[in-house]
Formats: structure tokens, C-alpha cells, sequence
């Protein structure tokens, strides 16, 4: 596939067509990282996954996110931000609960757990949105967007490292639902990972370049591109995981999958863009999303906090959060 | 009543003098239908009257909105669907809160079907808002309000198609309270939902021919009409219902009813609207409403669902919802 | 101290030393005050002390906002207004399930009277904000900013009226904790009290005198004065003992007292203030704040509640309120 993805690249393919290639191949690319994090996690002790994950889980959106910004598509990296924060809690945790809700009835989530990542994904999503409200709403005009976007990266990037150690603890108990895995020797988990990294980046590279003609063969706009298609290819994985987990009744474990993701993505992904634009002098990246984007960011993740804060999910609150998936990202369609 | 509406209408009455009769005539003519539904509805099962009032319960609204729109009033249209959403959250809910809390103290809500209530609720009054957010936020102006209010449209009659089912089985278990009333024969329930719609079809026309020349002599702008008058006439028998189930200790059925108008409006009577205008040619009714609507309703949906989600109401809560509709009708008198 | 200040404001201190000390005497008077007050209420039974607190305790902060208003310093007024409730919110809270989860682990807040309070706080809060949505939102726009606050204004001490029977009997309950304080003789109360609350009228116009040529030579903006130190300095000692409470462990009464201040602010002390200013014609304040402060205020009221409904709370989340709060204070700092 990644070779593939290579030759579509170099020859003369149709934008479109190259660009579904290495969309496929960037995720299983993503994927082959994922499970190379988990199995060199398991050697650490069950705790180190989810940290290793936080780490090292990320990187392709990373080198997808870097590619972007060197070629100047700031406007698609910020909207996959955001929309891969909404296609987590609108299109994936909807699905999740439809799916779950069709086989088992109504699903409890009332854990403690379940709580603690709700309102962690709440208070982190807020955060990354203040320098957008101040940017759109603070009368005399800010000129310090830049600055405001890096001391608010820092906060957020502090914030991260304040919750490892718990999360390192919390990891202990989330997991079992792992347990049955075949475990690879570990000088290979080392070796898929590195080369999956390696090899990600390129992809990622064609991926972007990819990105540009297929969008005007297509006729999409940057936004509704970043928002829709990144954000879905993004996060393919995870995706998947947490849905079959709901559809193996696991509703829990499935819930702290999906959110892990937006607060990944508020905590560590979008700082980091944040301030490795500004250190390798990429085109700057700040946290300054357009109104709608915020509105949207912010209203989402209110609503499914505070769906989920009640302890219950059943498959109407499922299709409900798709139906507003589907509005938002029509929305968008004439971005 | 009917009777003196159309002597009102055609005589010459002073117009405020008319448009009260009207208002009186819709109101117990809205009963009307409201009762024979619920007689007919319990022909086919107890499950079988809650669908039935969700298509037919909305007549009266249904044709008020439609020679409104005919006449051209979309200002009042569009502020007595967000009104009768804010009228029903804040006054009607508050309402019930405060009689049934002063009556029997704390009152309980913390049952299954509470919650998915209050869930599809806050869902399907957001999605109903993301067209005025993509319209007033969007950096580039949106030319395709119409399309996105249609799409819109189309999604929330679909999540509430789905949602039919699980209302009929919900049905079930909600008709006990009803078990005491005395049954219509078939052939009297149908003639009077008849003749009854149809009569509510010809008053709710001078109820809007006698509208524009009341708003003009009492010097009241179209939102606030729409959005107090409107939207309260529209909604009296409801408002009565859900706050005498409080004052009689069922709190939770209360709540059902009181909340179940929300839902309606979003996701049947809003839409069916705006697919009614484009269909039949009338003026074009969007989802677009103004910015300080959409602000208060998503403010309003959001607050009632955290204070409800906890399970618990008390006199106090109600009066302050009662003190926000207040503010938030002053707010709109300078309209 | 008191003396110190006075020597400060009248003698050739600079102008920061001057600012620091009035704003220390401001805070040992508003303790001095707060201490009579709650000694005065014993005599009365416990439940009379809420109330007493209710209306005495905001002495300090009422007379700094009057002064302050008589020189003009309207936007310094509103941003302590708005920034009171964004500290005791984001900071004080954040600081409390800090420092009592990592002294305590999980603590619980799943008593209705948290609830009721958390509620309270909610639609209060929301109320006060209205007239910034209907300024900043309603397109024709309103020139009735003034007419709407003072109606606000009412609606919200009519609120207040109505909750004081339930504080008093609430106080009944929550009066434990106090119950090993030493009483004063009645006359040391009222004396204490008097001279205290005439001191600090002296000392509150010292301190907003000072405040100015402070901000110039700190190079601070109004705002950020309001915001940020005046709303600290105003707020110090509720906020010692809500954090000392919850570093006992008796969280759910710190919280009560936390969130209490915001209910306040926005039942008792902003109507009064904009009442005050209508009728002695000071420098007209209204209910009208920045879209920024509106839009944090929401933002932090909403997830406050949503976080503090479920009944937990632990350290992470406090640490997250409190970054929180920092990326709020950032975007004022270029105001």
C-alpha cells in the first residue's frame, strides 16, 4: 500500500486518485504504529500504553499536520484540529452509542472514571478555544494572537504533564480488555514502530501534496476538508476500535477511547503544532480558529458532556449526535 | 367563541378587541384537538396517541406559522417557534417547578426517560440553531442559507422519524396518568378532530389578519409579538397540563409534557415549515434566525438541561427560570 | 495598617506601595467586617448569619465600587464584577479540589444543597448576562442598555428576596462547622462593625485613588486591573477560607461558601451597584460587559456546574480550573 501510495506519488495518476491512496496508507500506516506503541507498552507495565499512546500515538496527525503547515494550508490543519475533536465526539461517540444501543438497550457509563475524562475533555477543549473568543470578541483588536497562543500552549502542554502520573495509575485498571493479546518480542515492537514512524512521514508528505489538487479537482473547500476528510482519516483507528468496543458491550472502555482522542488533541497535538510552528518558522499556527469552528468546538463538546455526565446512552442519543455531525459538517460545505 | 371570532374579524372591531377573540377561539379550539387526539389515540393502544399528537397536536401552530408566512410576517414566525421553545423551558417549566416545589417540596426526576428527554432535547434544539450559527459566524457570507436550512430540515425530520418507535414504546408506560379519562366514541373523536381542525384553520387566519393591525395600535415590534404572544397563545393548553401534573405531585410526567414541546418544534414543526415554504412557494422561511434568539435559546436549552439532568427540582430553580424569561422578554421589548 | 495606608495616601509614596498597601488594609477591614458580622449573626441564630453576610458582607466591595465609579473607572468596575465570579469560579474552586484532592483524594458533592446552589449560581448568573447578548446580538441596536439593566436589575434582587427564607433555613444546617468559634460580647460585634465598615470606606476611596496612577505605572490596563487584582484583593479571604475548608476535607461545605460569592455578585451586589448609580448619578453603570467577559463568564459558569453536578471532584480538575483561569488572565493581559 505504501509503496503504492509512493507510485502514485511520482507518476501521473489523478489527484484524486493518489490522494485516496495515501489516505489509506497514512492510515494503516497509523495503525501499524498503534499497535507497535501497545505492544512496546505492555513490556513497561499496562500504565506506560496509554502515555507511550499520548506520545508516540499522535505522530502521524503530527507529520500530516507539519507537512501542511510547511506548504502553507494553514487554514486545513486548524480546521482538522477541530474537526477531528468534533468527527471524535459527534460521529464516532454517536455511532458508538447506536451501534451499542441497537445490541444491548440502554448502556451505563456512570463509572467515576467515566466522569473525571468528561470533564477533563471539557475543561481542556474550553481552554484551546479562549485565544479564538479573545481574537474574535475582545474590542480593541488583539495583535498578540501569537503570544497569547503560545502561553496558552504552554498551560495546556503543563496541564498534560500534570495528568500523566494519574493517567499512568488509571491505565492500570483500563487494561484488561487488552489482556488477550499475542505479545510481539520486543526488539520487534522497536523496529515496526520505527520504520511505521519513518515511513509515515513520508506518506504523510504525499498525503499533503496529494491534498491541494484533489481538493480543486473536487471542488472542496480547505475547511470542509480539513474538517470532514482529514479529521476522518486521522482518526480512522481509533474510530473503529472504540465502536466495535461499544458493540462488544464494553460501553466504558469504548467511552474513554473517544474522548482520549479530543483531549490528546487539546492537550498535546494542538500545542505542539502551536509551538513547533513558531520554533522551525513554519507558516504560524495559532490557535485562532474562525467563529464557527469555535462555536461549534464549544457547543459540541458541552452538549456531550453534559449527555454523558448523566450516565446512560442509548442509540436515539446516538443518532441525535450524528444528525448534528451531519448539520455541521453541511454547514461547512459551502466553506 | 369561533363564532364571535368571525363576527370580530368582520365586523368593525377595534383590532386589539379582535385579535384577543382569536386568540381566545385558537386556544380552545388547539384543546380541542388536542382532546379528540387523545381520545382517538387511545383507540390503538396508549403508545399510538403520543405520535398522534406530535402530527397532529402542532395543527393549529402549524397553520397560525402558515398564513403568517403567507402574509409575510417570517419575523414573527421565526420568533414564535423560538419563543414557544423559551416559553416552554423557561416560564412553563419554571412554572411547574415553582407550584409543584412550593406545594410538596423537593420534587425527583430522575428517572431513564427523564434524561433521554432532556438529552434529545438539548440535541435537536442545537442542531436546530447550527444554520443561524454558519450564517452569522462565517467569515465568507453563506448565499446558501436556504440549501443548508433545507438539509437541516430534512436531518431533523429524519432523527425524528427514527425516533417514532421508541416514542410508541415510551407511550406505554406514560398513559397511566391518562387511565382515569373518559372515552369519546370513535365516530365523535374523528368528527371533532375534523371539524375542529378545520375550524382552527380559518381562525388561526384572522388570528393572523388580526395580528399586524394589534402589534401596530399597541405599538409592540413583530419579535416580541412572535415571541410572547405568539408563542404563549400557541402554547396554552400544554402550559396548563404540565403545570397542574406538577401541582399534582407527577412531577416526571410534567416534565415529559412540558418538554416533549421543545422537541416537536425542532424537530417537526420547525422543519416541516421551512420545507412547506420552499415547496408551496410562500415567503422562503430559513432556519436563520437572529443572533440574540439563537443565543438565548441555546443559553436557555443548556441551562434547563444541567438543572434538570441532576434529578432534582425545587421552588427556587423554577423562580429563577420564571425571572430569566422575564429578562429575557424586556430584553426583546425594545425589539 | 489602616494607619500605614493613610500615611501612604497622603504623604509621596509611589504610586504601586501606596496601591499595595491600601489594597492589604482593604482586605484585613473586609475580614474585620466579615468576623463582626458573623459573631452578630450567632446572637440571632445561626440561619440569620447567611443572610447578615448576604447584606453586610459585601460592604468592602460595595463602597471600592462606588468610589471607583464617582472617578469614572467604569470599566474597572465591571471587569471586578465579572472577574469576582471568574476567580471564585475557576480559581479559588480549581484551588480547593486541588489542594483537597491531593490531600484527600476524591472528594464528594452529591448533596442536594450543592445542587440547589450550583443551580442557583447558574440561572443567576445567565440572567445577569442578558443584557450584554441583547447589546452585543440584537441587530437594531438598543438604545436602551440602561432602562434594561435597571429592569434586570430588579428581577434579580426580587430573586434574592425570594431565596433569603431558604438561606436562613439552609444556615441552620450548614452552621456546624462554626460552632467552636469563641463568641464576642453583642456590643464588641456592632461596635467592631461599625468602626470596621466606616474604616473601610475610607480606605476603599484610598485604594481607588491609588489605583490608577498604579495602573499607569505598572503599565496595566483597566480591564486587567478589574479583572484580575482588584477582584482577588476584593475577593481574599472568602477565598482563604473556602480553600482551608476543602484542605479539611469538608468539601462540600467550601464549596458552598465558593460558590456563593458568585451568587451574590450577581443577585445582591451588580443590581445594587447599577440601582446606585441610576438614582445618585454617578458615572451610569450597566449590566452591559464586554463580549469577552460575557463570553468567558458563560463559558465558565456552564462548566462549572456541569463539572461540580456529578457529585466529584479530584485534584486533575482543580488543576484544570486553575489553567483555566490562567488562559483567561492572558488573553486580558493585552486588554
Amino acid at each position: 500500500m505504501v509503496a503504492l501510495a509512493g507510485i502514485a506519488h511520482y507518476s501521473e495518476w489523478g489527484a484524486v486518485g493518489a490522494f485516496i491512496v495515501c489516505a489509506i496508507a497514512v492510515t494503516l500506516l497509523a495503525t501499524l504504529v498503534g499497535r507497535s506503541v501497545e505492544q512496546l507498552g505492555d513490556r513497561f507495565g499496562p500504565g506506560a500504553t496509554g502515555v507511550l499512546q499520548s506520545a508516540l500515538g499522535n505522530l502521524p496527525e503530527l507529520f500530516i499536520s507539519i507537512f501542511a503547515l510547511r506548504a502553507g494550508l494553514v487554514d486545513v490543519v486548524k480546521a482538522a484540529l477541530i474537526g477531528s475533536v468534533l468527527a471524535n465526539l459527534l460521529l464516532v461517540l454517536g455511532l458508538a452509542f447506536l451501534v451499542g444501543g441497537l445490541k444491548h438497550g440502554k448502556q451505563h457509563l456512570d463509572s467515576e472514571r467515566t466522569r473525571t475524562i468528561a470533564a477533563l475533555m471539557l475543561l481542556s477543549v474550553a481552554a484551546m478555544a479562549i485565544p479564538s473568543l479573545a481574537h474574535g470578541l475582545h474590542t480593541p483588536a488583539i495583535a498578540h494572537e501569537k503570544a497569547l497562543s503560545i502561553i496558552v500552549s504552554i498551560a495546556l502542554i503543563a496541564l498534560f504533564a500534570a495528568s500523566l502520573p494519574a493517567s499512568l495509575r488509571r491505565g492500570n485498571a483500563a487494561s484488561d480488555p487488552h489482556a488477550e493479546a499475542p505479545r510481539w518480542p520486543i526488539w520487534l515492537a522497536i523496529t515496526v514502530l520505527t520504520i511505521a514512524s519513518g515511513l509515515a512521514a513520508f506518506v504523510s508528505d504525499w498525503f499533503v501534496s496529494a491534498l491541494e489538487p484533489a481538493m480543486d479537482a473536487l471542488n472542496i473547500s480547505p475547511v470542509f476538508a480539513g474538517l470532514v476528510i482529514v479529521a476522518i482519516a486521522g482518526n480512522a483507528i481509533e474510530n473503529v476500535v472504540g465502536v466495535q468496543l461499544a458493540a462488544k458491550n464494553q460501553s466504558e472502555y469504548a467511552f474513554a477511547v473517544i474522548l482520549n482522542s479530543p483531549i490528546q488533541i487539546s492537550l498535546v497535538l494542538a500545542p505542539a503544532l502551536v509551538i513547533i510552528s513558531a520554533v522551525f518558522g513554519l507558516t504560524t499556527l495559532t490557535l485562532v480558529f474562525s467563529p464557527l469552528l469555535v462555536a461549534c468546538l464549544l457547543l459540541s463538546v458541552i452538549l456531550v458532556t453534559v449527555i454523558t455526565i448523566d450516565g446512560e446512552s442509548d442509540w436515539l442519543e446516538g443518532a441525535a449526535l450524528i444528525a448534528l455531525y451531519v448539520v455541521i459538517a453541511a454547514a461547512f460545505w459551502w466553506g
